[in-house]
């Protein structure tokens, strides 16, 4: 079989008429479902749309109702296991909303979203489900949204844009799992994420412009305040982007005469990159270091030991900003509402309670 | 801000030229970047866009062109990290292209498949990326192919369609782990996949429709037959689709006299679900069972022991899927090719070596 037949061979409905002995209008009354016909010419044309190997253009009718039938998606990164279960979701409720959806990737890269921004609005998709890289450019999306395109946000708000808005319980299980920390005489906790500044250097929970880090990043620096430990803002750090990244960063602080007794990673990516460094580096979880990680992904449950988690209901986020949009696309004309799921502490055997002065020497020697 | 304005207030070249006091025809030779127009006319023009947040109308240009700049793409399951990686690799490769891609998941049914054909035909997407969920039904596919729609096979070829198909080496990886194990003197190794025929057994490879694992099937046949090992598809057990369905299947062999010393996990997502029931009924891999699975997810390597699989090129027969879908849609007319990318076999922890009649003591007695 030829692989590539031409691609202008696509039957209309003009041949289906006339294959059908009937007129271009009853033609497309009976392929459009509309309108009366005798049992006779529809099934006329049926057989010759059959026989033809008709297919409906969608295009052509999208033209006419102003409707594609699509969603436009984009994501950091396909790749990391929290987008491709949200996108499963999304995907899930798309289906049985009848649209289908357009997946395109940031990187979490802000310049990457804009073009991809602007290919989906070319493509005239009915809504855009985005999970913004920065919160502080978005122009794009205000954009978006003002030419009439419905927009929900997935995982990562806006104070500035006033759209449908679903993310999960971060400040809150951050807050948690830093006062548990506390409690169990940690001190020393480092916050780790990919996020950046300019400088690759943390100053205030505003310079981060990922929503959902930003609330993990607050609810940290709320525990330790109340707590009563003052600047934790240095142990807060950020650029943790690639694998190479983020050894640096961990290894410099592993061999830094204080070193943290504790680390929160803030996605499974880089938990997971922390978990190796320790394993290469001879660094025992949780004698020497206790290790927290956001998001359940799949590999925390079946390490020695199996690491403590904040469990997001993930595939619900995407199910839900789904649901949203298409209650949108269906005519829901009343005030963005923000959902704000709940997050789960998944305690496994990843933390220890430690004095931190035995703490301190026992990293000392190790490292 | 309104989330819903109305999506009809697109702005057409019509409007864009009223405000630039020009004819549509020479708004729409500058806003479509041909012909030639004086700098003034050009400046007012594009002003004119700008103020109206004027965006070409792809869908319009689609129906003029016949291209619609998009690429459909049907995998099993998105959440599966083999199909989250290989689509990574697909959209990458897109847009370096000018494509977008349409996501679409079959959940491993040929009827959700056929609906996604449909649906992604009906939107003139300009070729199709697949991975059948069935090898023996793929009349929908040939359809597709028929109405003029360029297709690549993805991970799964089929011998009927003659389309350009990239897979990986399963059926010689397969026979080498097979092999490994035989010679380490394992006689009751069985393979485990989510495939699975009507009645639940196994009797011959050509029962299992999905090719990539049908190859791998057949590569473990061939590595017993060569060994002298007989009845060796009484081993293949079909039918881990869900967590309890695998826990099921695995709990019947571990609790059967004749229990497996090994056990080849035809997907990452089995291989865990295998870890996790073998350390919850405490047996020790390797010394009680030895696994190996397919593809090299992150929790392989974190695990105690670290899991020895098999590493197929994902990312990159996502990536080899689009270069050769692309070509076809730059009119690249010559024959169809068969891309066969090597596998790796990553020796890790969870193989041991053991005399056959002091293992099945072993087995006995632990269950």
């Amino acid at each position: 079989m030829d692989p590539t037949p031409p691609r202008n061979n696509a039957v209309t409905v003009a041949d289906v008429a006339r294959m059908a002995g009937v007129s271009k209008a009853t033609a497309a009354r009976v392929l459009g479902g509309y309108g009366t016909v005798s049992d006779r010419v529809r099934e006329a044309v049926t057989l010759a749309a059959r026989n033809l190997n008709y297919r409906p253009n969608e295009l052509a009718r999208s033209m006419t109702t102003g409707r594609s039938g699509t969603i436009g998606v984009v994501v950091g990164d396909i790749e990391n296991p929290f987008f491709s279960l949200a996108v499963r979701g999304i995907t899930d409720i798309a289906r049985q909303a009848g649209f289908t959806v357009i997946l395109t990737n940031s990187g979490e890269n802000t310049e990457t979203e804009k073009a991809a921004i602007r290919a989906l609005l070319a493509k005239r998709v009915d809504g855009l489900i985005v999970s913004p890289a920065m919160e502080s450019d978005v122009d794009h999306l205000e954009e978006a949204i003002r030419s009439g395109c419905p927009m929900v946000l997935l995982d990562r708000g806006s104070r500035t844009l006033g759209v449908d808005t679903v993310v999960a319980d971060d400040g809150h299980a951050a807050e948690d799992i830093t006062r548990r920390l506390i409690a169990g005489g940690h001190r020393r906790i480092a916050y780790l994420t990919a996020c950046d500044t300019p400088d690759h250097r943390f100053r205030l929970p505003s310079d981060i412009s990922t929503g959902s880090v930003r609330r993990r990043i607050e609810g940290f620096l709320r525990a330790c305040h109340e707590a009563g430990l003052s600047g934790m803002e240095d142990w807060v750090r950020l650029g943790a982007l690639t694998p190479a990244e983020t050894q640096r960063i961990v290894t410099a602080m592993l061999t830094d005469k204080h070193a943290p007794t504790a680390i929160i990673a803030s996605d499974s990516v880089i938990g997971l990159d922390v978990f190796k460094i320790c394993r290469d580096r001879g660094i025992d979880i949780p004698r020497d270091l206790s290790l927290v990680s956001f998001h359940d992904a799949d590999w925390t449950s079946v390490t020695t030991p199996p690491v403590t988690v904040v469990r997001q209901p993930v595939y619900q986020l995407g199910e839900k900003a789904a649901k949203l949009l298409v209650e949108r696309l269906n005519g829901n004309g009343g005030p963005a509402s923000r959902v704000v799921l709940k997050t789960e502490l998944v305690e496994r055997a990843s933390v220890a309670d430690i004095p931190a002065e035995q703490m301190s020497e026992a990293r000392q020697e190790k490292v």
